[in-house]
């Protein structure tokens, strides 16, 4: 490609509201192009580097056994009240009614998609497992977006959606995905680790994010620092060492607590840890039950863990009219003894508490009344929870489950590989297969996805200098940028030779063929589009017997006499 | 690929509804599967069908030197308002609304997205011409879904938009694109008529689709029996012949006319040719205008062309209240005689004549009042009409305008290319190059499209036999259909082996595999799919010496030896 003619040169200045930094790169180097917020052109080269990353993609795939298709991006919305997704979604769904009145949800994602054209199909046994993806257009309608292409509103992904006979099948499945992300990721230079995390809007048990660690991502993790355990911050797990717990229980007494509602007034009066101070935290939940989480003091509830464990969609703290006017305590006093005959008859509580309850004996806390507070408080005895579990949060310096030390760490996801398990065959009508006693049964799922875009930023994120960008080979537009200096016949008679038989060869090279642009400016766009070797073919290179030839990311400049251009590129 | 892991199976039963051909066998054969109406899945054998075609068109793309990019699926509807385009589109444009309150339109073709990518992107003459190209979903608001793949709602596009410093160096790449179409749909397997056609919603002065001529298409074109002229019917032009050109003009006279309001009631009446009547057609406009076209009355007026010369979008017939009550005429008796006088004065009449009207001399017709016709009726001397032009339907048996007879024909418009000079740069802000004179001039423009699942479906209607589709190799979604008749060890080796084999040569081979399955239900999905090659090992063909190769289509049967198989293929 003669960069003259290209469409998407660099660029001298761009937006101030560009700031990160593969933004500013690709913008710059002329990549991708705004049309509105969180929505890009993808210009010729940008398209090159998209296109290799999706080839990287589906040669995996398809190693991995994976059945490439496509589904409409228009998806009809009675599929999605099926599953009860149209409220439940974490990303604002968007819709569309056709001239005849039909409702559409445009893709955001596509498990509905593929239940329906598989149930349509009518598959048995003998058809499981199997694992059907495509790469096509997906829509979230963000509230904002941000970064680039880092967070958009409309991007290229490839989801896929494995359907297996029973749990034990989907496992092999899972193991085969994440090698296979693994792979992907790796061979376009990446590093991941691989996050437990939250399945969110999309269904089913556990899955896991594949990370890159940045500062530039928004996924925030915990991880031991051997790479042992590394999980989501709203579904990390942590030991709970036990605190006083041989101590004996001694007679719960009132006693008397002139003090302000926060946990540190509690610990002044009372002299006594804020571990052994219970926290109590008052929820409404979707259905107006009140949700009253408990823990030790000196943790944290986490809000996803507590949605989980409760199994509902949405939470709100309850304010301190509810407090005192519908469940009778006292901002600042709650307390779980005794708190279910206080509240108004016609109203539900529910008391959860997290296991962190039983690593400490004679807590203290609230009495549900004003300036009182009770002492030797222990669960079993004088308060029974309706539900005990993890609902903790973990933090930095807490202790993995294996009892390794937590560090924290940002990093961008790049993929996601989700278990669903019956999640979706249960909620959608006919989502069976026969089995081998003719009978019909519901698939056990699975889905995977990686958004391209954000792939693209990140690897721009991770490898740059001051100068631009370092394209890997595999996905780098081009793998020779071609550099005339001086727009002499004699050297343009050169540079073209050097052209046409790197073309010959079947090497992509771009040609930078511009007239009257000075030295300087072709060497700072080629350091910014980031190719990896660079070619120059000038006055001075000529006298020295040949091009110079030197790689993007080094310094190092040799001499290559033209009639055997090709062969020092190990073609 | 192992058939028996292949999701998509044929099937022995679909839907009624379906009756075209290609919309049959793809269904039976398990390459596309309904979503909803206007909408498919592209199963896996589709989806490998698509993705081949993709490729034939991408190198034709990029041998011409066009550059592939890619615009968001929501085009921002401001854009579509600079061009005046959400009324005047053909199809019924889909909008969306997002979550802040943002109109979009689903991309239904993209000039003004890509024109809108441009002029963001500042170029230069140095720059131009440039032909960018997509591949993206694009979204039609059909009434009516036909045929499968033929009329969709949602389908894959290639477009392509050039701009050009002017219509000069615009018509090199016009006929550049004609040549990479030729050449895209000859590699398909496709023969293709390439006919002038009317440009609608697209806008500019001249297009051509390219057609493959089919009983299965809607495009209905005249063209001589050579080739040498080919034109839709909405645009195709004919000799309008001298009819009695050289009689002498006499005195126009009103005559009393007993008659009905039809042309034969006044050829009747007078016992004159109808040729020698003149034929009133009067419509009314989007302005609420009146627009009476006149044509000599054994030819009839094609409203797209009649449109095109008075430059609206919109008519409707006058109703006879309007010919009574407004223009103060009489159904059956309109004339063009007069009429601007009795028109009520606060309304507008345009009258244009169809180039016939100078082909006869002495014309009778109506004279704007019941039962009164005039005789001698001469243009210019009579009458002066607004416009002239050619307004006129062509139909088979005519003279091309070269003077050879027209015969109708019946095709599928597989792919089109459009002049749209200044069009959209003279209606879009900034819509402009910097020109060598340091000037901003507007871009002069052309757009190319082609549907990639109508070619698909039309290389089905063109090649199939009662048995099933005859892929063509090039776009066949494996080369080699392997069947093995039998399920005992020593056949299942050495299919595996020829399976092995084939793939280690990079063989793209589908394997029924199938167990329990009969010869003969292999034997017709087999020729159902349509793949080019198929070879079969069973108990005979290893008695005779190997495996049996047969090529779709063909009857002949050889015996080649499995150690050779590769061989044979011509790999």
């Amino acid at each position: 490609m003669r960069y003259s003619r290209l469409f998407g040169k660099t660029l001298k200045t761009i937006s101030r509201d560009i700031v990160m930094k593969s933004h500013k790169l690709l913008t710059r180097a002329g990549f991708i192009s705004e049309s509105t917020a969180g929505r890009y052109f993808f210009l010729p080269l940008g398209m090159r580097v998209h296109d290799k990353i999706m080839k990287v993609i589906e040669e995996e795939m398809d190693r991995a056994g994976a059945q490439k298709m496509i589904t409409p991006v228009l998806h009809p919305l009675e599929l999605w009240k099926e599953t009860n997704r149209t409220k439940t979604t974490g990303f604002e769904l968007m819709k569309v009614k056709d001239r005849r009145g039909a409702d559409f949800a445009l893709g955001g994602t596509a498990e509905e998609m593929f239940v329906d054209v598989v149930r349509k199909n009518g598959v048995s046994y003998k058809d499981l497992p199997m694992n059907l993806y495509q790469f096509s257009t997906k829509f979230r309608d963000e509230l904002r977006a941000r970064g680039g292409l880092l967070r958009v509103r409309e991007f290229t992904m490839k989801d896929a959606y494995s359907f297996h006979v029973d749990e034990e099948d989907f496992k092999k499945e899972y193991k085969n995905m994440w090698d296979t992300y693994s792979r992907i990721f790796k061979r376009l230079g990446l590093d991941t680790v691989v996050v437990e995390s939250d399945n969110g809007y999309i269904g089913g048990e556990y899955c896991h994010e594949f990370v890159v660690i940045s500062d530039a991502g928004e996924s925030r993790f915990l991880m031991t620092e051997d790479g042992s355990y590394a999980a989501h911050e709203d579904v990390a797990k942590f030991k709970k060492v036990g605190m006083n717990i041989d101590e004996k229980e001694e007679e719960m007494v009132e006693v008397e607590a002139k003090r302000g509602p926060k946990m540190e007034d509690g610990v002044e009066l009372h002299k006594k840890p804020l571990w052994q101070q219970i926290k109590d935290v008052l929820f409404v939940d979707e259905h107006g039950r009140f949700i009253l989480a408990i823990i030790r003091g000196d943790l944290d509830v986490n809000e996803t863990k507590l949605k989980h464990v409760v199994d509902v969609v949405d939470l709100r703290h309850a304010s301190d009219d509810e407090i005192r006017d519908v469940v009778h305590s006292e901002p600042g006093f709650i307390s779980p003894v005794g708190i279910k005959d206080l509240i108004c008859k016609d109203k539900k509580i529910v008391v959860i508490a997290d296991d962190s309850m039983r690593t400490v004996k004679n807590f203290y806390g609230g009495a549900n009344k004003k300036n009182k507070d009770l002492f030797n408080v222990n669960i079993d005895r004088d308060f029974k929870p309706d539900l005990e579990g993890d609902i903790a949060m973990a933090e930095k310096g807490y202790l993995s489950p294996e009892g390794k030390k937590l560090v924290d760490k940002k990093g961008i996801e790049v993929g996601n590989i989700f278990q669903l398990g019956l999640h979706y065959s249960s909620r959608m009508k006919d989502a069976v297969f026969t089995d081998k006693d003719g009978k019909e049964k519901q698939f056990y799922m699975g889905c995977y996805g990686i958004g391209l875009g954000r792939t693209m930023a990140t690897i721009v994120e991770m490898m740059s200098d001051e100068k631009g960008i370092i394209w890997p080979e595999i996905v780098a537009p081009y793998k020779v940028h071609l550099v005339r200096l001086g727009d002499s016949g004699d050297l343009k008679t050169k540079a073209e030779e050097v052209y046409e038989k790197l073309k010959s060869c079947n090497v992509e090279v771009l040609y930078d063929d511009r007239e009257d642009v000075s030295a300087g400016e072709k060497f700072a766009d080629a350091d910014l589009i980031g190719v990896p070797i660079r070619i120059v073919v000038s006055k001075k290179s000529l006298l020295a017997g040949g091009a110079e030839v030197k790689k993007r990311g080094e310094e190092k400049i040799g001499i290559v006499e033209i009639s055997r251009i090709e062969k020092v590129l190990g073609l």
